[in-house]
């Protein structure tokens, strides 16, 4: 996957994708009680010792790991969410018609098709419930409110509790997790601002998931073609093989010609929300110039991707032109291309961002269809020295009036962050976003704690990433090993997903989410009681782990064996502590006898010497 | 290096190890002035832009990385201190007769030679200053103490200072970094226990460094073999290799045959600290049962370990009889190679344990050689479940006990940290450790967030080992990512070791030390001036870095494009960011009237739709 692609693989419609389900387990579907049309996806690992319980987590990655997946990707997913859209009165429209500067003025014959899925397409009218957010506030539980309920329990009520897991702490620097996620919490928590469930009314194939500081840390992965390199099928393949690593949501970042075909690749395929920047192909379409777009152009790109079922759109309308003069100075500049194109275009006009001054109309349009906003940090910082300057939070400060205006609109809202942060001062980043954007969702990318370690990113930006989410941001973008460098290949995709799979499950137990402990507890157990199959089963990448385990100890004998190649037989530290254990009565005996110990003489040692 | 190494191996003496510069940089030495014999080596990356001045970064790899190296394995590395110990009037010693149980009772035929390297065995004496920190209670200012100082600073006081590097914020949490280390600075570092130079008299090869928390955060790096696998000629090559890549010391965890002979080959060659775990050879000794373990044989074990040079050792003299029970509803148990055999001991007697009764006559073995302490964490945490609790904690506060006896004895001392813990409740242990050790060093492995992603525990851990870190903790022992799977290879000892000079470089930024700032400005300067190769240069691992860029874009007209593949040139927003610069007037005069809007106008935007 590393060659660019030719451009003969330009032309080619994708046809095949990774199917089938993650080694060790099998997809299942948690049926709501009393709703039988509400099926919750999740990933259940059958463990080897009668005794463990299975344990279910969640699973972003669709319809691609069920056992028999019949994708056709021709045809589309099935529409999850079809039924309840319908019964919702909107109306059908014909839609924008396809103008040539869509797919970038291809020629026929490298113009990739569309995707032929047949799809009925809607919009909502002024006065008519649209958005996720107006429904909440009119206090109406929609489907979709009922199922991320149920997705963020694991399905946890419908099922034996796991006794061995003990009562989650935590700290949650004021975030509010409830012990379970009602549909009713989910509703609140919407009609404050607090969550998003983006999800577009023309993107009927979503299995619907939320995004908020009291739900589980969610992840985003970013794909894309670009000008100097990938294609079609390369972009499918990796929104699906990026959901199939725990990615909860995908933006396409693609740039080049045949964008708006791809993506209809991409949407009707999509089981996760697909987020765009639509200021990339209103670019293309004034042949990438910034200085020649303007608000028609723009305008017209965002009813394009609305209508083709886009759920989130970043719009970088904090770029204001007073702004960019504050960045003069810095030593990275504007690191953000919708920042830097933007600021490119207030410079030249000397004029305010028409994105700034049109917000209230983007918004419109936006409602019409349930598009979220992704308020970009067009300013954020690109290096250590740049972290929480006078212009990053400035833009923070007007992405906070924005945020006001979008909730006035009856949109749905979440605030993108840095960026390149020293953990020092990661924390203040968190805070000021709340008390600006009114506990609006923070979307994080990284941030990267040191600008020294190009080809580890992944890694300096998941420590950032883990912190923050700790700290209270809702979702985390990930950073591949190939960020400044490179696009990411197949290999990076996974190893950025997988990494920061790690930073929010890092981060959802030290909030003290009362179901993300389970799984650690599980494992544990099963490396305490040498079930290395198990081990394996249970871990993020349970192909890597057994193939890790493989390199030393390759045959089967060895999954069973009561110690490992680290150590050795006689020097595990398990095997030991497991024959301790064995003379339990003794030791039951000496546990009372050790607290006696320490309350009378643990701490009268008198050195001999002395 | 991933296959298990033939008896065939075991046999050979090593011959060659990896030499010649890193990528883009050359080896460099300092001298102070005034004491010519104190030259202290730093890495130098020269840059293509004229403007910039050369970075130097700190370089514990030793003579491995110079141009033109003439190793000879047979003879060891230049003994850099030999001329100062001489002065120290320490009488030569015979030493102890090597024993055929030294190296498991191995048969001739298998037996790897004992490194050749003539050098003078000398022991202290009572009454005599012997180790650092009885010279520094004593006032006196060593070569070693001079040495780190400088070393500290990187030299910064004998050449220009970058005019560009801002002044270091950063929050430390209480540590006290000094803007400029000086070598009184150290001795009193040393003198009041809260830094160690890990330094024993008969290590004459070592290139002085220092751990404590008012200076640069170190790591270490594991190696050994194991009865399953690896030899000779891959320990010591190990160990070149990951100074090569940044640890600051390593440890030497062997055990199984040959085990004295491989380590004379490591020490002679080593210009890093060596540490050891004395209980593993002590226990090869007693064929592997912990039962039989006693005094003796742990006491002759010490000494053959110290006249051989060991710089520290791991004592798990912190897991009494008493503590054994907590662990008993434990997820995991004891986790500590050392800590479950001292546990076994422990029960199967019942008896408190040797290591804690006789910690006082340990002392004086330990102080003849200057050999500092590791007090180990024998009841470290193996999992999130077991985190913090009773066990950890009871062993914490016996190890308090143990560093004011060592201390007593004018032995340096460290406190071996966990382990498995989860985010929120890492800052306790840090907070505890300073409370009950006297702020003794803290060196910790990881902690590891989470237990749910073996293969990428490197990950796990380092989010963990930046924080703690950054809380305060001196050195960070590395994870690699065969942790808990199997032994690490080349590839991942490498991986480690980088994954943990990004956590320890994070935590100097947090820390706000004075200098770690320079070379994250630097290398984003290169990054903004799309000078690419300083960017690979001045990066942790330029091959990695250099490797990714070219993957997509080979050719060398792409080192000096104003673009990278991610984005490409139309999308570039440095490039943008570029050109906004070059009207520089024009924003000179801008910057005045943004911050009159800021004051002024900037939150008076009224929505239009009200």
């Amino acid at each position: 996957m590393n060659a660019p692609t030719s451009t003969r693989n330009l032309q080619k419609a994708p046809d095949t994708v990774t199917t089938g389900p993650i080694a060790g387990s099998h997809k299942t579907y948690a049926s709501v009680p009393g709703r039988a049309d509400i099926r919750v996806p999740l990933r259940e690992i059958v463990l080897s010792d009668p005794k463990e319980p299975p344990v279910r987590v969640y699973d972003p990655s669709g319809p691609y790991t069920e056992s028999n997946t019949g994708i056709d990707l021709a045809a589309g997913l099935p529409q999850v969410r079809e039924a309840w859209i319908a019964r919702r009165g909107f109306e059908p429209i014909a839609g924008r018609a396809l103008k040539p500067e869509d797919n970038g003025n291809i020629g026929a014959d490298r113009l990739v098709p569309q995707c032929p899925a047949a799809r009925t397409l809607r919009a909502g009218k002024p006065g008519q419930l649209v958005t996720q957010l107006e429904f909440a506030r009119a206090g109406i539980v929609t489907e979709e409110m009922i199922y991320v309920a149920h997705r963020e329990n694991l399905a946890r009520e419908a099922a034996r509790e796991d006794a061995r897991a003990r009562l989650a702490d935590g700290d949650s620097f004021g975030a509010a997790i409830p012990e379970h996620v009602t549909p009713q919490f989910v509703m609140s928590e919407i009609a404050r601002g607090r969550a998003i469930i983006p999800a577009n009314i023309n993107h009927t194939e979503i299995e619907p998931m939320i995004i908020g500081r009291n739900f589980l840390v969610k992840v985003n992965a970013n794909i894309g073609n670009s000008a100097v390199t990938s294609g079609a099928a390369e972009e499918v393949e990796k929104m699906v093989w990026a959901i199939r690593w725990g990615a909860d949501t995908v933006m396409d970042l693609s740039t080049g010609r045949n964008i708006h075909n791809i993506r209809s690749w991409i949407l009707r395929n999509a089981p996760v929300p697909i987020g765009t920047v639509p200021i990339y192909q209103a670019l293309e379409k004034v042949d990438g110039d910034p200085v020649k777009l303007d608000w028609e152009v723009f305008k017209d790109t965002l009813i394009e991707q609305a209508e083709q079922g886009v759920d989130y759109f970043t719009i970088h309308a904090g770029v204001r032109l007073g702004y960019v003069p504050l960045t003069a100075s810095r030593v990275t500049g504007i690191v953000s291309r919708g920042g830097s194109i933007m600021a490119r275009w207030c410079l030249a006009h000397h004029k305010e961002s028409f994105l700034y001054e049109r917000f209230d109309e983007i918004c419109e349009i936006a409602r019409r269809y349930d598009v979220s906003f992704s308020l970009g940090d067009g300013l954020r910082p690109g290096s250590i020295a740049d972290a929480n300057d006078r212009a990053q939070f400035a833009e923070l400060e007007t992405l906070g009036e924005l945020t006001r205006i979008a909730w006035d609109k009856g949109c749905q809202v979440m605030i993108e962050g840095p960026g390149h942060v020293p953990m020092h001062k990661i924390k203040e980043n968190m805070e000021k976003q709340l008390r600006e954007c009114g506990e609006a969702p923070f979307y994080t990318l990284g941030p990267l704690t040191t600008d020294i370690a190009p080809g580890y990113d992944h890694i300096t930006s998941g420590i950032g990433a883990a912190m923050i989410g700790w700290y209270g941001t809702a979702m985390l973008c990930y950073v591949t090993p190939k960020e400044h460098l490179g696009l990411p290949n197949r290999d990076d995709v996974k190893t950025g997903v997988i990494t920061y799979r790690i930073a929010a499950h890092a981060a959802d137990l030290a909030k003290g989410h009362p179901a993300a402990k389970i799984r650690d507890d599980a494992l544990s157990r099963a490396r305490f009681d040498f079930r290395w199959e198990d081990q394996f089963n249970l871990s993020l990448d349970p192909d890597t782990a057994r193939a890790f385990h493989d390199e030393t100890l390759p045959k089967d004998v060895h999954k069973v064996a009561h110690f490992c190649s680290m150590c050795g037989p006689k020097f595990c530290s398990m095997k030991i502590s497991q024959d301790l254990r064995k003379d339990a009565e003794a030791l039951a005996g000496m546990e009372a006898k050790s607290q006696e110990f320490l309350e009378q003489g643990g701490k009268l040692y008198v050195p001999a010497a002395e």
